[in-house]
This record gives C-alpha cells, sequence and structure tokens, in this order.
C-alpha cells in the first residue's frame, strides 16, 4: 500500500521553519520536506549552505528558478505540495500553482510539530532565559533619578551580549512612569523621576531559541492603588502557573488569568492574550488566547504575561517564559516576583 | 462623473508601506488609504497610534477584528480593495475575501510610487549613507592582524550608533580572507591574517531610511590576481554609474556591469544582481536585474553593487547608493574607490 505521506512533500520557505527542518539557519532558501530532505540556495548562498549541512542527511541543490524545484518534485514522483498559508503570499502562492501539483496548507501540521519541543530545544531555551532574567537583575542597580529609557535599554542589552546572547529576541522595552499604561511602549528618552513605575520586557536568542520576561519594578514609594494593580496582576500570573495544565486548551488557560483579574476589578484592563508560544520564533504557536482551541500538553513553551493597563497613569505586566512537563506549568525564571522597590 | 480612485482603497498591512503613507511607525496595524486615510490598531497600540497622528490627516479607530474594516468600508461607500500581493499571506487574503468586496492586486501602484522619492526621501537617505561612510573610515585602523570580524563588526557598529543611526538596516557583513568569496558570508570568529582581503557590506536606518555601502580593502600585499578582479569591479561600478540614465531599464543598467565584467574575464564570477531599491526597506523596488523592466527615472534610489567572487579564494564587491537626479547618476558617498591597502 502506498504511503501518502512519501508522496506528499513540505515546501518551505518561512526562516524559522527552514531552520526547524533543517537544523541550520540560511537567510534565503527553499526547503523541500518530503521522503528526503532537499535545500535549494541561489549561488549567493549556496556555497555557504553546502558548509553548514556538510555531514547531515540534507541534500542541496542550486537554485535558479522554480524550474528546478519542479524537476526535483518530478524526479520524486511528488503528487501532494504542503505549503504554510500563514507566511505564503499570494505572490508566491500563484508561482507555486505553476508547479503543477495539488496545493494544502501546511500550517496546522507544522503548528502542532514545532509546538512540542524536544529536550534540546528545552535546553536552548533555558539558556535564553537565564541570560535575559541574569542581565535585568545586574541591570537594576542602574535605575535611579534622571536615567532614560534608551540609557536602561542599552545597559540592559550589553549585559545580555556579555551573557553570550546572539541578540535581543524583539526591541527591548523599557517605560517608565506613565508609559507603562502603553503596553507596546517604544522606547525613548523619558526620563525617571521619583515615585515612577519601571516596565520592562525583553529577551534574547541563544542557539537560534528565544526568550520573553518582563518585570515591572518601583522606583521611590509605590501608591497604595500601584500597589492593589502589581497584586492582581501577581495573583493572574501565579494562579495561571498553579493551575494550567496539559489536557486544557490554551482559551481555559487564558481564561484562568482573564477571570482573576476579573475578580480583582481589572478585567477591563487586561487589553491582550495571556500569552504565546516561543521558540525559534518570539511569537509562534500555540497563543494562548481566547480564539486558540489548541489542547496544551508536554514539551509546549509559552509565556504567562497578564497585565492591567490604567489609561495615562500606569500599567503593570509580569511574565515568565514557561514550558509544561509532567503536566503541569514550570519556570525557565527562579526570580520571585514580588515587588521590587528600589530607592 | 464617478471617480473611480475615490471608491477604491488601500488595504495595507505591511509596516513600511504604512509608514510611507502616514508618516509614522508601527508594528502592527491596518492603514486604509482611499479618499481618506484610516488606520486601525488594536488596544495594545491604539493609544501610541493616536499620539502619534496627533495633528495629522490620518483618522483612528481601535481594531477588534475585520469586521471593524467591513463597517469603515461600508460607511465609505468602497467598492474595490487593493492589496499588495507580495506580502499577503494566503491567510490573509482568505480572511480579506470576506469583507465581499473585490481585491486587486496593490503592488504595481505602490512600487511605482514609492519608486520615487522626494526631496524629503533623499534627504534621510544621504545621512543614512553619510553615517554609514563616516563609520567605515572610523572603523578602518581596527583593521589588524588577528582582529576578529566579529570585533570588527563591532567596532563599526557602535561609530554607526555615535554618529547617530537609528540601527544597522541589515545584517553586518565583515568578511576576511577566503570568507570574501561568499556575497552572504556570516560574520564570525575568523581571524585577519597578514595579506588577506577585508570585505565590509553595512548600512544604517536614519529616520526611517536605509543605506548600504560595500567596501573591499586588502591588509598587506595583494596578488596581481587580486588587483585585477578589483579593478574589473570597480572598473563595473564607475561604468554603470557613468552610463545609466533616466529612460534606460533596469535591466540595461545591469547589463552595463554585466558586460564590463564578461569583457574582463569575469563574467561568471558576478553571481548575483547589480543592485536593489533603497528606501524605508534595505530592499525595495526596484531590482536593478535581468529581470527587470522598470523605466529609470529622477528621484530612484538603488544600489550599484558589482562583485566577483572566486571560490575558495577571494571575493570583491563595490557598492554604492546612488539617486538618479537631473537624468543622471549622483552618489550619495563622497570617496574615492581606489583599492586601499592597509599595512
Amino acid at each position: 500500500m502506498k504511503n501518502e505521506r512519501n508522496f506528499s512533500a513540505f515546501l518551505l520557505t518561512d526562516r524559522a521553519t527552514r531552520r526547524y527542518f533543517s537544523g541550520v539557519d540560511l537567510a534565503e532558501g527553499i526547503l523541500l520536506v518530503g521522503e528526503n530532505k532537499i535545500y535549494f540556495a541561489d549561488r549567493r548562498y549556496y556555497l555557504l549552505l553546502c558548509d553548514k549541512l556538510k555531514g547531515t542527511d540534507v541534500k542541496t541543490v542550486p537554485f535558479e528558478s522554480l524550474a528546478d524545484v519542479k524537476r526535483v518534485l518530478e524526479e520524486n514522483k511528488t503528487e501532494k505540495l504542503l505549503v504554510d498559508y500563514s507566511v505564503t503570499t499570494v505572490e508566491e502562492y500563484e508561482k507555486y500553482k505553476g508547479l503543477g501539483l495539488p496545493i494544502e496548507n501546511a500550517k496546522p501540521i507544522l503548528d502542532e510539530t514545532r509546538a512540542v519541543k524536544t529536550s534540546d530545544e528545552l535546553a536552548k531555551i533555558k539558556k535564553a532565559c537565564e541570560i535575559i532574567e541574569q542581565a535585568f537583575y545586574k541591570t537594576l542597580p542602574k535605575i535611579r533619578e534622571g536615567v532614560t529609557e534608551t540609557e536602561i535599554r542599552a545597559a540592559l542589552e550589553s549585559e545580555c551580549s556579555l551573557l553570550g546572547a546572539e541578540g535581543q529576541s524583539f526591541e527591548t522595552i523599557v517605560a517608565f512612569g506613565e508609559n507603562t499604561a502603553v503596553p507596546h511602549h517604544e522606547t525613548g528618552e523619558t526620563k525617571l523621576r521619583k515615585n515612577e513605575p519601571v516596565l520592562i520586557d525583553a529577551g534574547v536568542f541563544y542557539k537560534g531559541y528565544a526568550s520573553d520576561f518582563t518585570r515591572t519594578v518601583f522606583y521611590g514609594t509605590p501608591s497604595d492603588e500601584f500597589k492593589r494593580v502589581y497584586n492582581a496582576v501577581l495573583s493572574a500570573n501565579e494562579l495561571a502557573e498553579e493551575k494550567i495544565v496539559a489536557g486544557m486548551t490554551a482559551k481555559d488557560a487564558d481564561g484562568i488569568a482573564r477571570e482573576e483579574l476579573k475578580i480583582k476589578g481589572y478585567g477591563d484592563s487586561f487589553t491582550h492574550s495571556l500569552g504565546h508560544g516561543v521558540g525559534l520564533e518570539i511569537h509562534e504557536f500555540p497563543y494562548i488566547s481566547k480564539k486558540c482551541e489548541y489542547v496544551l500538553r508536554d514539551g509546549n513553551v509559552f509565556t504567562v504575561e497578564p497585565g492591567a493597563y490604567l489609561d495615562y497613569k500606569f500599567g503593570v505586566r509580569i511574565e515568565d517564559t514557561v514550558f509544561i512537563g509532567g503536566g503541569k506549568v514550570k519556570r525557565f525564571f527562579t526570580d520571585e516576583k514580588k515587588l521590587v522597590i528600589l530607592k
């Protein structure tokens, strides 16, 4: 009986997905994954690719046009192509149609596969988490009156680099005062004043894998309202980490933190999802959101990042990167999350 | 008579294109450009967006789902949507179909529009070019025996930052010795030895606009073969800049350098296109390649970057970012391009 899988091939262009299946990082190229793995790169990248893939089971083919891919598909008697509709543009899709094969969406299979991390992947994410956590605590003493957001960002990123990060996994957010009320504040020249909150959201790449970390600390003496919000967000964070288990949907996981913030009176102030998958990409499947029906399982890595934002006043977000192991949530970070007050 | 333009709207998601039409940079959002400009952002970005757009003619609408876009399209009696097929994914396209309007490809109109830079855009690119050129020459003295590629990259990027760059416009390439033979070499821990070439390809962003710059210098005493290749590439670069004029196709522009390298005996060693457009993106339309039929005109900004790569030996690339003004090519850089020999 003919095994259908042998006759379909994934045609992958997305950089992270190509890295996932080939083990190597290349800026541009096309990777076919079927019975064999065949990697196409044009002349700018071809020698580099051959070098990177030495000793692996991935074959290389020089790429000049899609005719090269067509030839290989025919040689392999491929009958169906799978392409990821979430990254394939309409323009590319029209070109792939010229390959003369039926095309289906690879996204659901890719999501399911990449969402369950191997122990090797978990180890890399753990290291990425260690780096950002250490860099953050090394940067804390630099928080003082008059320092700017960009100065704190530079200090943090420099620590990350010294600790072995390959780079930041996304644009670092440093927010002071009422800027903390904007979840995606753009780090700028705002100077820190006495009695203001400081929110830092940052992460790094280590061997291709990302970490994501947010803490909100206070410089000076926090108001009672700030402390109430902080404790509500912390409670949502800790409750979610305690109650999320394998077998639960991502939607229900999101609901745990959402319900807790609602009970504490800040339901409307939690304006985003609870979290997102983390791996070769900083934001990847599964999304821990109201809309995601994915059933969580061992090996999933995602963020738990409830927040509450009071427009034009302040905001608090507390974010861990976690994984599911033995059916339960395990943290990669090791710090306590009680409010840090800097004087 | 009904003006068709008033009844079509561009639905823009691509960050650079949204920035182009709105004047502001936002990580995520949807911009409708028709009779009016209407910018949608979800709650994470909405306050930030309103703040950025204060005093402009762009209206803002909070985004929860595409139903919000549908409502606005109906209010504006839009009859046709234009989306960019080169950045719209198949998944997004399927969702946009649910808006109930005919959809056409916006790409040709967007390309034509963005390819002709205003004087304000040219001024920003000029500044981005000044920064990378100065940073390069300030970094040259650091090139000495035993230094690593990553050390030179760090020194160069630090100079860029001190000179006011917002960031690098792409991953800096620093290549020593035979690494120069790989056009897209990944900067690594290779140490410089005596009598080796050094290739540096780098650029910065300034107020959102990019620059792109490559020079190949020699540390020690170059062989006759190296000098021959260098002079062939330089000749191709200079001839192209002299002969490219408004009214010529991008294809023919590419042909000038290609023919020159062929005459000099290095036709097969020039393995990529002559150049690419530069603007809000480091690689944008028009592409100065064999395949591009675009007719060059005043206001176009692009790179002129012939190269010759001798596998496992060495490579040379010399790249200017230029524009067309008064029908002719004008350089943004001011340096001579004669071979720099470092001792």
